[in-house]
């Protein structure tokens, strides 16, 4: 088992790295301080995993909800539902949530925490590549809005992140995808080795070698610990994080919340962001070419559905929530391994680059 | 114009107490951030003083959310609203939110801007006497379940509060009353002196006299301001400030919520405190006396409503956030000025109390 801790004071907390760690009640006792825990879990996760992380919790008081499963469940009402059932089962202040699943269930079941009571323990139970790499660290949480994703949320730290890679033998290759795009984005932003090092094992990851996965998972959580402790609340660096997002979210939002994943509209946005940075001169061809491979290999999409035009994709990224009086924000590079956040980019190179990646490449 | 500091490090804010603050630029615009405000008010201090308030937010791009009036409003579902108006006009993270009501409009409002894009800039404008000295400093936000108040919400400080006491003309006398019942709570829990004051001045305060209401405000907001400095969290003494709140919360829970106003509410859960505390041998009968004088001289309830039975009473006690491990907390008085939170109380002596009260004095 690999340890990390997200440092942030009081507040700070473990991400455990490892196989078999799920049921461990040495792992996630020490880290619930009362006598009632909540799990919620969606109803393909659940079947396969809960039964698993109940000997974890014996001796509780253990209610459990099993949501459906996909982004379209990611809303205020999931959280309203939530929070009934803590009120029916007169759930203290004190007591903890435990999120059994992927970004979805992590955001929804930590936004329900940060808001019951004005905010509860949780724990993140990461299944998914995508959720033990990036959306259960860092403490964002939150469901979509009709009109925007992520747009109703907190900020709310876990108490523990328990990462078992075991659980990623169940993941669909489409989501296994899905979640290295997230693995990519790290050492597009900050950590260039990591990015050499993916180069080198993509195929490895794809076959789901346990070792590859673990030591993907380890440096993807490493990079992202660093950058929350840094700046928990988005004030500077963290914003890099965002690198392909708000094209992403843009997609997201334009074909209907999960027609693409997550993961594979950030890959879409990350290559328009590099497409932008080459037509800037800030970015080498031979990098943005790189970067476009890479995530080829990895089976994911480098530009944007055709059926979304250019005109609607630019209207989308409109409502971002890098919007800073009046003007978008977006993070573009400057080499793989640096990123910066500008509002400072060319509004007929952003038009160019959306029409060219309409057309074939 | 009076002006005290809640220090929060970053996060501290100004409380401005005064007449004639409202339509005041100078002290509104440079805790704004952005270039959007959305002004939250209701039905009633609408018409009376939106018109007041517009000029201070000349210049920006401004929305208007008028909600009914009432406890009833305080609902999730109203916060979703506003987020819907919110997401319609585009407004980004750097925007802000005004309150400008009661404490119902200051709750729902502030946790709109806690959740709106996890948590956006927000000022409160109280018009009210209870809003004025206690919901509108603190960052306590959120609305009510139907299985319980104030369930959901978040802690996000304001950026200012602008107390204008000109206001206070337009407020209907039983709402006078039941602000000052947190006033009196001040005295009780750690300011024996300002009780002294309170008794001393009482009439003047409900014939509204400008001085003694400005000096009420100011000596109120200076007691919540320590506490909260102190103790943003409620994990330590921030619980004092819940004397008579959880018999309070339980009257407005059996009741529904608006039968009884809160102050209401908390001056007959002071009472049952008061009695408690003396039934337990830790208050003087004549301090429990004094306190019961003085609520009554506000025109407040000393006990609560005979409809409501013991039983009752007890069991929606028990989904208070303060229960911790299964074990209920109170906040009980020592002395005039000196309360405690405990989960050391007789649950016999309770039983007692609750039935007494249901007895003509």
């Amino acid at each position: 088992m690999r340890t990390l801790t997200v440092e942030l004071g009081e507040r700070s907390y473990p991400i455990h790295i490892g196989t078999g760690l799920i049921g461990r009640a040495d792992l996630l006792r020490p880290r619930l301080r009362g006598t009632q825990a909540m799990v919620v879990t969606n109803e393909v996760v659940g079947p396969l995993y809960l039964e698993r992380l109940l000997p974890a919790l014996e001796g509780l008081e253990v209610e459990t909800v099993v949501l459906p499963d996909g982004e379209a469940t990611k809303t205020l009402e999931t959280v309203a539902g939530i929070i009934d059932r803590l009120m029916a089962a007169r759930f203290a202040r004190d007591c903890a949530l435990v999120a059994l699943g992927g970004g979805v269930v992590g955001d929804i079941t930590g936004f329900a925490a940060a808001i019951y009571q004005r905010g509860v323990d949780f724990v993140q139970v990461p299944t998914t590549l995508l959720a033990q790499v990036d959306s259960s660290v860092g403490g964002k949480t939150g469901v979509n809005h009709p009109a925007g994703k992520n747009m109703i949320g907190a900020f709310h730290q876990p108490r523990a992140v328990i990462a078992d890679v075991a659980t990623l033998d169940t993941l669909p290759d489409r989501e296994l995808r899905a979640g290295l795009a997230e693995v990519v984005k790290y050492g597009l932003i900050r950590d260039r080795a990591f990015f050499e090092w993916l180069e080198g094992r993509m195929e490895a990851l794809l076959a789901r070698e346990p070792d590859a996965l673990a030591e993907a998972v380890e440096r993807s959580c490493r990079n992202k610990a660093e950058v929350v402790a840094a700046d928990e609340r988005e004030a500077g660096q963290r914003a890099l994080l965002n690198l392909g997002h708000t094209f992403g979210h843009a997609i997201e939002t334009g074909l209907g919340y999960g027609t693409w994943l997550h993961g594979e509209a950030v890959a879409a946005g990350m290559c328009l962001a590099a497409r932008l940075s080459e037509r800037m001169g800030w970015l080498a061809p031979e990098a943005r070419a790189r970067i476009e491979a890479l995530l080829a290999r990895a089976g994911l999409p480098t530009a944007p559905p055709p059926e979304l035009s250019p005109a609607r994709l630019r209207e989308l990224m409109a409502v971002d929530k890098k919007v800073q009086r009046g003007r978008l924000r977006l993070v573009l590079l400057r080499a793989i391994g640096e990123a910066v956040v500008t509002a400072d980019f060319d509004e007929a190179a952003l038009s160019a680059v959306l029409e060219a990646a309409r057309e074939p490449a």
